[in-house]
């Protein structure tokens, strides 16, 4: 169950010129995402875009990560620490600025 | 494992004048939900959002919901019967048009 827990997506926007490495995403980034956040990153999924919801409509996101916490205090400290290196990394493998949502999970 | 699993989220974007009752999203529409889809759907989690990626930002998005299917073929058979009843259902607790993203959960 992860009632409660704090769920931080990272989404990256399709869109007209934007590249992504799926290949480089999850077989280095996701590593370092990992090896980054430690033990705060209780658990962590990641979901590639298939489609949107209206027929033959591309998905709104090429991709999407999703980090689960115990705490806004845990995500805070594993942040301040880890996002610049997270972010450092983003350039190698797409052009996309990615959308942060900080989600509580209700059920 | 939700690992090869088709996740469709349906995200309620933010912005001024949009309304949102989460009571009546989490108490009836969730249910609505549940025993629409039947079967075909697998697990079923919400997500509300708290907060966006810079300081003091809002959610990106008020709420989201994760339905898990099968297949594309489940998820299809039970959207084209479902999704009008639960569409009808929207304006009973928000004014927004939420977007919808079909996953396939990589990990």
């Amino acid at each position: 169950m992860k009632k409660g827990m704090i769920k931080v997506s990272v989404l990256y926007p399709n869109g007209e010129g934007k590249t992504f490495d799926m290949d480089y995403y999850m077989n280095s980034h996701a590593s370092l995402v990992t090896d980054t956040l430690g033990d705060a990153l209780v658990e962590v999924s990641y979901d590639k875009g298939l489609a949107g919801g209206a027929p033959g409509s591309p998905a709104p996101f090429i991709a999407i990560a999703n980090l689960f916490f115990n705490s806004m205090e845990e995500f805070g400290e594993a942040f301040s620490t880890g996002a610049p290196i997270l972010i450092a990394d983003i350039p190698n493998f797409t052009n996309i600025e990615p959308v942060i949502q900080i989600n509580e999970v209700l059920t």
